[in-house]
């Protein structure tokens, strides 16, 4: 088969209206060239029968390479599992760690489904680009910024990065600058951090009101809420991912509309921390795009998109005691158009002609997918990852009848467990 | 090898204690003969090397048959979903409907760890009976009795499935009363249901407390709340599993503790519909047997239990705002032994000497499970249910290396098409 130019032929495929068509996906190179109808004959054919086509989930927020403390503390209050488990951990990490650690995140993301995702952690991002780069994924990654702890450093790491890597592996690789927060970065710093990214036309991704804690002490130290305060540096103007947006007063929520900050709603992290529930309804409401994350792999404790999808139309109804708030259709659309906008990629994220070929077929042979009114509904209330069966993300494919075809999975897996070992023996 | 006398060796065995022990189950005809350490040498051996051995997942609440709706309707308000799509097509059903739509909910439950489950449906539930026989699964099995329509012939039918199949298949058949809902049934038939019941020393099944709808209605029409009313008719003295308890006052959780109800908790479908959140957290803590269930495919949309288990401990968590509230051993605690004694099953859910040998392998070698510092933890915030391996049901394996042993799925799949196409079918 001539793996720069191929049809999907015959598959389902997925509709933000909900809609779902057979038709053939022709892509040639990046790009999907076409689709079309009806019959279609040659020799460059992946078969679409039984599958349903989707584009790639979007992972907006993730820290990849904290897959290696996956199941290392759980259950813990807020304050204990960071500062007794996690950040001890995360100070022991190499560069080494850094790399196997997002190596074994990109399987994962793969074998889910995923082909794009934003990335936030360091030092050593440019072991993450390298990941992206092998992996054939894209990725949005950011140099994490805490403020108080050699910012400076940090901040210059990250013009580094934007310089390095911004729009390498044929545009797959972008990078924005990672303030990590509020609490954090304090505002004169956030300052810093938007005169450097504005010199370079980067934008910004970066955790906002996650916790009630963070809103209590943004009003005790500076009088105002965060994204006011936030608001006051010039960094929503530059361009802004914020994850989590959890706690937001009205006034917050008119921030976010108008200087179009783009969401990363984290239901799972957010549920398993017991940080609280991000008002998506509302937002979407205002037509503010919300996509999905995971965050990391220890608070979630998964980097599985079609999960997280699941969790944001369920906690969206039960939240608002409606059971019409983000419908199947729409939790897809989140975590696939959505999360690319989010990411401040163009292009991608629909199954449309001239959009980029990021395309997933899942398989709708298991029971679980029985019977099939509706492979929409099917895919986001009743199935899960394993029913992912072909990855595509550049026009390139990445998993095909689910064996991985860049990454060496028992490698990879070898390597971590040497890095988790070392990093959690006394 | 000898399928009646084996050993699971050198496995991680799962504890409700949160601990995981390495160790050798011994399986002697339907139970746990043996629990050992160390070596173990002889030809009847399944290699538990890189598994998670959990007792079976057991489904406290579902409507196996109703399989055939799944993603039929979705995203409807609840008296649109039921009045305009369910009961039309349920009234459509027949005696071959309810078989292979239990027969398919069958293939799903064994290939995601369940072994044993609550039903409540109905007519010709001697359907869902022979399944139970066939498949090596558990079932208690229960006449959805609604008492406006037909209610006598339903009771009967009731009473006959106890007479004909209570105690079968080795004890795996188990046969309860299943007055469907207050809202269904006035409080004089649920009288003579209880009458039929203590008859027959049967135990009840029975949605309660599931929309804030149903509790007006019961003060409206009864002056009381609904396990205020039911407490009168006698129903709760006989034992009863009851479904949801989304809403209780603290006089019914008062009245739940004090008889001894057991309560299935579903959290998927009450976020899917948007019924609310059950105070689970307080439940737990006063001593009441919280087990954890799907209800029906087309409220949730699949039979998944591990995926139940996980919404368990993450939505108590953001409910009561306390990342402590159901940690992960508690919630796997829920799926197992808690749900076998809600369905009224003795020495069933534990992995321990004399206990009956409902048994899952869990596979740990993919990558949601790296790196394995908690296989607990992994499997309830990480894995999914495409992890389990082999599952044995009192004794007997039903599921080895993924490959059904009981039941032909590419048959079930088949029959079951044909009834959901005919169903639907204008």
């Amino acid at each position: 088969m001539d793996k720069n130019n191929f049809v999907i032929k015959g598959v389902k495929m997925f509709k933000p209206s909900g809609a779902v068509e057979a038709a053939n996906i022709h892509v040639s190179g990046d790009k999907i060239s076409e689709i079309s109808k009806g019959e279609v004959a040659g020799e460059n054919m992946i078969d679409g029968y039984g599958k349903f086509a989707t584009p790639g989930l979007v992972n907006a927020h993730t820290h990849a390479s904290m897959t290696l403390l996956r199941s290392y503390s759980d259950d813990k209050a807020l304050m204990d599992w960071l500062q007794k488990d996690i950040w001890p951990i995360e100070a022991k990490m190499k560069r080494r760690d850094i790399y196997w650690g997002a190596a074994l995140a990109a399987v994962e993301m793969i074998k889910s489904g995923t082909t794009a995702f934003a990335d936030m952690y360091g030092p050593c991002m440019e072991e993450v680009a390298k990941v992206v780069e092998e992996s054939g994924l894209r990725g949005s990654l950011s140099r994490g910024i805490i403020g108080f702890a050699d910012g400076e450093k940090k901040l210059a790491e990250n013009v580094e990065l934007y310089k390095n890597w911004h729009g390498a592996a044929n545009g797959r690789i972008t990078v924005m600058f990672g303030p990590h927060a509020i609490y954090t970065c304090p505002p004169d710093f956030l300052k810093k951090v938007a005169a450097e990214a504005e010199k370079l036309n980067a934008e910004i991704h970066m955790h906002m009101n996650e916790t009630r804690g963070e809103i209590e002490e943004s009003i005790k130290n500076y009088g105002k809420r965060p994204f006011e305060v936030v608001a006051e540096t010039g960094l929503l103007d530059l361009g802004m991912l914020a994850a989590h947006c959890v706690h937001l007063s009205e006034e917050e929520i008119k921030i976010i509309k108008d200087k179009k900050v783009r969401v990363a709603h984290n239901p799972g992290s957010n549920m398993k921390l017991a940080s609280g529930i991000s008002p998506v309804t509302k937002l979407l409401a205002e037509g503010v795009k919300v996509a999905l994350g995971t965050d990391g792999a220890s608070s979630n404790n998964n980097l599985d998109m079609l999960e997280e999808t699941r969790l944001a139309a369920l906690l969206a109804k039960v939240d608002t005691l409606n059971p019409l708030a983000v419908p199947a259709a729409q939790a897809l659309q989140m975590a696939t158009e959505f999360g690319a906008e989010a990411l401040g990629l163009k292009n991608i994220g629909r199954l449309e002609k001239g959009y980029k070929a990021d395309i997933v077929l899942w398989d709708m042979n298991g029971a679980q997918w029985q019977p099939n009114y509706n492979p929409v509904s099917l895919l986001v209330y009743s199935a899960n990852a394993s029913a992912v069966d072909t990855v595509i993300a550049d026009g390139k494919i990445l998993m095909e009848n689910r064996e991985l075809k860049t990454l060496d999975e028992e490698k990879i897996k070898a390597k971590f467990a040497i890095c988790a070992k070392r990093l959690t023996d006394n």
